[in-house]
């Protein structure tokens, strides 16, 4: 399915009204879920029921009518699709997922339809955020949930806590021949992606390029130009993609952080971009051919524009 | 002061090294306290001690064996500059500051030297953040501060919890003629800004720019482009600033969460801008002239570099 502008990398291009207004009222969310044309999606330790629907492998949804949610948490109001009004439930309580076809989200997300991706990714980060929140980080007390779970609040002093989303840099720093790419020990032998890392406190989004780039490679990034991003539910990531010019050209690595951080030529990254998934396979590391993170990673989509010099 | 690249925003260009590496260590943290040469910054209620240095408003600095912590917090690290080791202490259980000149870090910024303003910005989000996490959202037991300050563990369950940043998608959607802007009913007469909002789970930068501009004034923003960023740390933003291209121009107006959305002219827009801080003074709200946010906001960042032509 083609996507619109800027919706390219896996799991963007969210299309939900995310019924901001509506949300504030508790009648309204409770009427919601009354409601037949109202549709639940359930999550079963945080896996998805899927189901091909119309040639697309598609989220498969409940209606609210017809959910048994038992002693499941409040369903998580998700935001409006044309006229479908949208809920996730957390059913994790069952001992096995009610019906068939549960599956991982990382797993699943190359094959998933585009938008079904993205609000998988929406109630992925939202479940999980719940089941980690049910106390208040400033008494210790018991929280319960407002505005549709986009709230909750202590129930002693009063405390408001919303969802989290944690925003991360990710950065492939290249000139016109080379580009730096590291990896980590625990990745498969010869896998290779662009430099990442959270964004802390006090930072523009280019301080924190320049900072991890420095870290873990000793280059100095300059030339940030920003070039797209993505959710990424494992567990609420945003991935800021930017590329950058090397300062300096000498590798310094961080051992602690970094296995190994290499310049690759353009042709070593087309021919690896070129074989695609079976890259990685060989277990052997001095042998291993470069592998690449593959289309579901926004690290790809950077990698790819630089190979393609479309950057 | 002149910025370097991509520092042009107030509270950005961050030059601490994080220590990522040294912070992991207890030992390390304990011994960089009893240094004369680490420098503390000391915090009351979120205020900081400024002084005249060098023909600057500087951030205040104690050396870190000359502070009484007594019932303080952990004082958190900040980094490194320089040679310079830096912590900040969270003096607020004093009844007074210690020592002079306290001041507030909204009102003292615009005066501030740029990296001091964001070493500032670092360390409000910080110690507030500290502050608001002594218990655990899980099961909430006490937890203590590791790394630190940049992480804080669970005494019961050991869940882990990471200082928090907020991703903020905030917009000017404008083509060659107009730009839109809206006010919130609590502002200064007269006063308008670019749109802003949360991004939440499972949206890119774009999909949020999109929903906040459609939810806020009815307009559908297309050829969203990024243009810089800010820390904002009232508590611990990350300001992500964008222009849009407009699809429609009729406004249909959130009337829940904005006063007022308008389309501006660049020749108002201009004038505005000319006139600078005076303008919010008249409190008539029907004659009160077009206002806009001060040089420290990125809105003005965004609003001048359309205003100028320069995006």
């Amino acid at each position: 399915m083609s996507a619109p502008e800027g919706f390219e990398n896996v799991f963007s291009g969210n299309p939900l009204d995310r019924l901001a207004n509506e949300r504030r009222s508790p009648d309204w969310v409770a009427a919601a879920l009354t409601k037949p044309e109202t549709l639940v999606l359930p999550l079963h330790k945080l896996n998805f029921p899927l189901e091909q629907r119309d040639g697309a492998l598609r989220l498969a949804w409940t209606p609210a009518t017809e959910l048994e949610l038992g002693e499941a948490p409040l369903p998580l109001l998700l935001g409006k699709r044309d006229g479908d009004v949208l809920f996730a439930a957390d059913l994790s309580h069952l001992p096995e997922p009610p019906g068939d076809g549960y599956q991982d989200l990382r797993a699943a997300a190359p094959a998933l339809e585009h938008q079904d991706a993205s609000i998988a990714a929406q109630a992925r980060a939202f479940v999980d955020w719940h089941t980690r929140h049910s106390r208040c980080s400033v008494c210790g007390a018991e929280t319960s949930v407002h505005e549709g779970g986009n709230m909750r609040k202590c129930g002693d002093c009063d405390a408001m806590h919303f969802p989290r989303t944690d925003p991360v840099v990710i950065t492939v720093v290249a000139d016109d021949d080379e580009c730096l790419l590291g990896r980590q020990a625990s990745w498969p032998a010869g896998m290779f992606s662009a430099l990442a890392g959270f964004i802390e406190h006090g930072e523009s989004i280019e301080d924190a390029v320049r900072r991890e780039v420095r870290e873990e490679s000793g280059i100095l990034a300059r030339d940030i130009r920003y070039h797209s991003s993505q959710p990424w539910p494992f567990p609420a990531s945003l991935m800021i993609g930017c590329h950058a010019a090397p300062e300096n050209k000498n590798i310094d690595i961080d051992d602690e952080e970094m296995d190994d951080v290499q310049w690759f030529s353009r042709a070593e990254v087309e021919e690896s971009l070129s074989r695609g998934a079976a890259q990685i396979t060989d277990p052997s590391r001095e042998n291993a051919p470069l592998g690449l993170p593959g289309p579901m990673a926004i690290a790809h989509t950077l990698i790819t524009a630089w190979a393609r010099r479309e950057v």
